[in-house]
């Protein structure tokens, strides 16, 4: 079982800024503000509500300000020669389950959808799974639309288990 | 669509540490240390993992505290004559999605084994999702073990959509 610090006030480990070279070239760092038109562009591109705006908003910087700034949550994005072709959400959450252990929380995976298929949302995933065996997390946990098919076959061959509903209550 | 302030520096809400009394006497607060080994009793009553022990640990202690500094998470108990009979931990996430909106999460859903089907269960979760309207969230998530055959339904009548699978991977 793993023991984990507890990282209220801790800064984001300079891991997590390290930028990681994968044999396909997909480079994974955080996500500065210029590349949020881009994010936008992949949320909007596959999204199962209501359509994101292709332009970010001022609430849109604010919130990945608040987000960088917050040592438990990171945007990340995947680049190809400097172009972002996918972003995930990463959360570190702390609970008392597992002698006060913390999980780590996936939230809007994307990959560009002309480059589907090629390995670059296990590169996203893997890179998560790193970043929370680094931080001493017990779990990953995701949620992903019953609407996509083949997502659960994704993060099964990833070690993922469907082994919860997800339910979602809008307000 | 709800806007959202960033929060991360504010401090809990007076509103989420106020006593909410309902009908049926659940009073409905922020954990304190003295709850640990009631909490930890619920949560070993029904667990689907490895059982929590009955005895909190230092490391559930240091938890608890961290938990209880940060703005973002609350380990809430249901006491009935100042005894803890359910417990669940609410959390609240930033995201770009929605115009950077924020979206609340529940954890660890437990009412004591003899208190079941009493109604307590949904005090627990309308106090969550009161906490999250405060907050300004547009989302309330939470994921339920497939096993917990009756929970979906128990979800399903507070308003909420089991349109996702939950994955999880222990490290």
């Amino acid at each position: 079982m793993s023991s984990c610090t507890p990282i209220v006030n801790r800064r984001k480990s300079s891991l997590l800024l390290k930028r990681i070279e994968h044999p396909m070239n997909l480079t994974i760092r955080s996500a500065h503000p210029a590349d949020l038109r881009a994010i936008l562009t992949l949320l909007a591109q596959d999204s199962m509500n209501a359509p994101e705006p292709a332009l970010p908003s001022a609430q849109h910087y604010r919130a990945l300000e608040t987000i960088d700034a917050h040592p438990d949550h990171t945007i990340a994005v995947g680049t190809l020669n400097d172009d972002v072709v996918a972003t995930l959400q990463l959360s570190f959450l702390p609970g008392l389950a597992f002698q006060g252990a913390w999980r780590a929380q996936i939230e809007g995976v994307r990959v560009r959808s002309d480059l589907r298929s090629q390995g670059f949302g296990a590169q996203m995933i893997q890179w998560a799974i790193h970043q929370a065996r680094a931080r001493g997390c017990n779990l990953v946990q995701l949620t992903s639309n019953q609407a996509r098919t083949n997502a659960r076959r994704f993060y099964e061959r990833l070690g993922f288990h469907a082994s919860h509903i997800g339910m979602k209550l809008y307000l």
